[in-house]
């Protein structure tokens, strides 16, 4: 069976733990291992002494060990994805592993900023800046074009769907859109062609 | 000449290029060749329309050809690191390759959070959580633990130093101390001894 990383800052909700249940238990209905940052809980041996640590060789661990990943980018903290998610996307790409990705929020970065802060249109250079002066990427994305990219490389985009309140980081319509999609490509002909 | 690829959200600023050059210049001074986003200044050639998958490509294509990365994680937009470069990160980390990092901020990354947002101690979890009730990681890192851990893993640490106003984003005293840190690693003994 395919296993999935599954990344997202919901791991920081207060019901992270049935959070990843329920995506693990969309996984088993499509067909896929979902590993969750969760499934690992960082038990100190003796050995080493930083939990953080311990969470990072475990997270470490599930990617290299995943087939893809599914990514929450869903704006946290500020106009973009959750950083650690961002890292794992990285990682994920650096290792050569599809990636899906979803989030929870419809606007294209340069909108989002512009709600946040005072930007304004400089024309001499043709570029939005914020208010340290700094450009504002207007590529339609819906984040930085390093993420948006890794997906379009991929033939594919980040999912988004405008969800607010308290299920902004629960829902998972657009998490069970990646999983669809990913049985589009993972199916049992192509998983036994490749082994 | 061992290759540093050089992150950091400097290139949305007016003088990216003349910082890129003084980066490049530093780089050079310590044996290295940097090499930086605006080198390759995306030039569409007619077969891709998209300007941001030129520049993904160009970027991506640094990162493979670089032997290790320096990256700035000042916090940008928020209270974690510009997410285009901890995407950097990520990937740099995914393909195996030795990073160096510094922040213009010396704040441990709770702090940072306490400062912009209500946060509150939940004694039942006994976590800090954010004004989303997300909780908000307190291991006295800079910024989020994947970021802090890739580093800690290769046996350094984020460096910090306190900037403040127009030279935030633009002091480079981090910066050459990473190449210092570089230069300890990279000697031309373990440079030949690894051809």
């Amino acid at each position: 069976m395919r296993k999935v990383y599954l990344a997202g800052p919901e791991v920081f909700l207060r019901d992270a733990i049935a959070l990843g249940r329920r995506k693990k238990r969309l996984c088993a209905e499509y067909g896929f291992e979902g590993l969750y940052p969760f499934d690992n809980e960082a038990v100190p041996d003796g050995s080493e002494k930083r939990l953080d640590l311990l969470i990072y060789r475990s997270n470490v661990a599930m990617m290299y060990d995943a087939d893809f990943g599914i990514l929450n980018l869903t704006p946290f903290r500020g106009p973009s994805a959750d950083v650690g998610t961002v890292f794992e996307l990285g990682m994920l790409a650096g290792l050569g592993k599809p990636v899906f990705a979803y989030t929870n929020d419809t606007e294209d970065f340069l909108v989002r900023v512009k709600r946040i802060d005072a930007v304004r249109f400089d024309a001499a250079s043709n570029v939005w800046r914020d208010s340290e002066d700094m450009a504002i990427e207007d590529f339609g994305n819906t984040d930085n074009l390093m993420i948006d990219a890794t997906l379009a490389e991929q033939g594919r985009s980040v999912l988004r769907r405008g969800v607010t309140g308290e299920r902004r980081f629960r829902d998972l319509t657009g998490f069970e859109a990646c999983l669809r999609l990913a049985t589009d490509i993972f199916t049992p002909n192509i998983r036994n062609s490749l082994r």
